[in-house]
């Protein structure tokens, strides 16, 4: 049984969900009839962002909606707690629902006051058009953007059960940065500690090996709601989460800020997943390398330098190829430099994945990323 | 008594140095009628350049000469550490010194075998215009640039204690990646692990806190020889030292490529020297935060993200000005935003200093950098 893609985005079951803007802000509301059991992880930031206290009181007891709001961070400043709960607050009012089962997240700028009464007026629009449906998943997935040029969702059926997402991040970036924020839904019946563990290794293995500019937000926020009306193994569960995870995290890859190159680093043949790990994350972070990538350049040393910066490897068991589409060009060859020609025309292509084989041992790890362009520098220098 | 500049460069006592560039090959030579006393610091990549091993072998009983070379890395290439052995055979032969007396460096591309016969012609006309002079010593530095746009060299003298230096490097990258090459002159009468100790004290609080695009080169080498012509205290030197090196490192952040801005930083009031140093490289390492000095935006909220990325901090006490020449702006007091538009102002300049206060210690730290501009992506993308 193959996993099969699905149109309700995060709206699976009785889920519900819209969005809006109105001038800076952006609101999204996320809703089930029923408490959902709940999981999360959040920015290893020491300084996070005021919702995250705010959900992490929730997490043991449950949610049964979201509300989420672009335009300001709410970080960086006094009485942020505060706001976030007045936000839980004014949803849980809209939506019939006690505050305290409320959950909250914000992106935008920082050190700034948020504008509660203004996330009140959007959230009003929002509660009144909430839908059980893909368009309802989608508006909730455009509110959250910011420098994010299209919103990121998907959905996936396997053996019965079901997981939606939404996402937004594009560089840790926007007003004064922005922030991954990603939303997830499923029907799992599994305890809450099962779908937590679930979540972090899913999120270790998705979204935690994506570098847009190498930079963590305060904000950082994966958050996940099951309504627990499929009976599954955590095993089936995990295979299917994992798989709509790194599908959200590429297309947030595909938007990195100024990107004109999608990159899948994969590092095989290693002896450690954490090192295979390490390895493929070194490589998407390197401004060399992907500097190189911009140019549509070749450059295997600065491969293997960003990977032997972080780890000990050994030059004549490593191969290195480029690939697109049905074209494979190796550059290295077990420490040998082969012909550049043939990679060059591979580079050419958007999207491009990068095969490094250390030769020694059985793990490997994928990781996501883009070139560095001078747009990505156009657009953060600019910013006001 | 204060610290003097001198004009030898590296060329203090009897050293003699000089250099030639002849297509792609620069080769220098430094030289001393007798051996002297050597400590080095390498690169902690775990695939190192072919001179590295070479190096090493020469370390305990010491150098008289040595011969670098830019336009060829001599890395990621098999027989490389036999071609680093005949650049000191080749070297030695010109001045009349034992191939094992002499130390060996190279910059420039990787994987591609180094042309030691195109070395050995540069190398004759070198050795021919060894001068006792900061001419000699200015011929040197000029040979080994790269992408750098300036040579680079200082000398200082204290007490009668001499040190001189010339560096390279300006990124990680040229052909396909430049190095950090720092050649150290002495004539400090100490023991040689004390010569060691002193240099990699050094190297730590200076070239090592310097980030221009943070990828970390194969060859990365800092050389020390000392004639031990004056007898001194440990202390005086190190302090003469860490002068010496912390103002090469300052041309080195200077010459970043493609900056337009020079960023020192400090970071002071931290609870331990190691944390300090962790928040001042965090933040002249954040692809946002260069992206915001290049567009002259004081964007307070990139620059603590940076820092409790990696460090704990408390915003309630953390501190935060923009300084250039007598002009001092605040952004953030003890948590609080400041008006920014002093800031605006400050961040006009070309070289600006970075001061954030964590209120929490004793202990400071200074990391040196640049702006990250489009013209950095375009060197480094372009390249071929």
């Amino acid at each position: 049984m193959a996993i099969k893609a699905t149109s309700s985005g995060i709206c699976i079951d009785s889920f519900s969900a819209s969005g809006a803007k109105i001038g800076r802000y952006g609101v999204a509301l996320i809703h089930n009839p029923t408490v959902c059991r709940t999981a999360a992880v959040f920015t290893k930031s020491s300084l996070r962002g005021a919702h995250i206290a705010v959900d992490e009181r929730r997490l043991s007891t449950g949610m049964q909606s979201v509300i989420v709001n672009s335009g300001n961070a709410n970080a960086y400043v006094e009485g942020g707690e505060r706001d976030a709960e007045e936000m839980c607050r004014i949803a849980g009012g809209l939506l019939g629902v006690d505050r305290k089962l409320v959950g909250v997240a914000s992106t935008g700028i920082t050190g700034r006051k948020i504008d509660t009464g203004k996330i009140r007026e959007v959230a009003e629009k929002v509660a009144a058009s909430l839908k059980n449906s893909g368009e309802g998943s989608m508006k909730a997935a455009q509110a959250i953007m910011t420098t994010d040029t299209k919103p990121k969702m998907v959905s996936y059926e396997y053996k019965g059960i079901k997981v939606g997402a939404i996402a937004k991040g594009s560089g840790m970036i926007a007003p004064n940065m922005a922030t991954l924020l990603c939303f997830v839904t499923t029907n799992a019946d599994l305890p809450r500690k099962e779908l937590q563990k679930a979540l972090s290794e899913s999120v270790e293995g998705s979204v935690n090996l994506l570098v847009i500019d190498g930079d963590m937000s305060p904000n950082d926020t994966v958050l996940l709601l099951s309504d627990a009306k499929k009976p599954c193994n955590r095993r089936d569960f995990q295979y299917l989460l994992d798989h709509a995870l790194k599908e959200i995290t590429k297309l947030l890859a595909k938007d990195g800020e100024g990107a004109e190159k999608f990159l899948e680093v994969v590092v095989k043949g290693v002896a450690t997943k954490q090192k295979a790990r390490s390895a493929a994350k070194a490589i998407v972070s390197s401004s060399l390398v992907k500097s190189a990538f911009c140019g549509e350049n070749p450059n295997w040393g600065r491969i293997i330098a960003a990977v032997a910066a972080k780890e000990k490897i050994k030059l004549v068991r490593a191969s290195l190829a480029f690939e697109s589409g049905d074209t494979k060009a190796y550059v290295l060859k077990r420490g040998k430099s082969m012909k550049l020609e043939p990679a060059e025309k591979v580079l050419k292509a958007r999207d491009i994945r990068v095969i490094l084989d250390l030769g020694e041992g059985k793990e490997s790890a994928t990781a996501w990323g883009c070139d560095l362009t001078e747009e990505y520098v156009r657009i953060n220098a600019e910013y006001n």
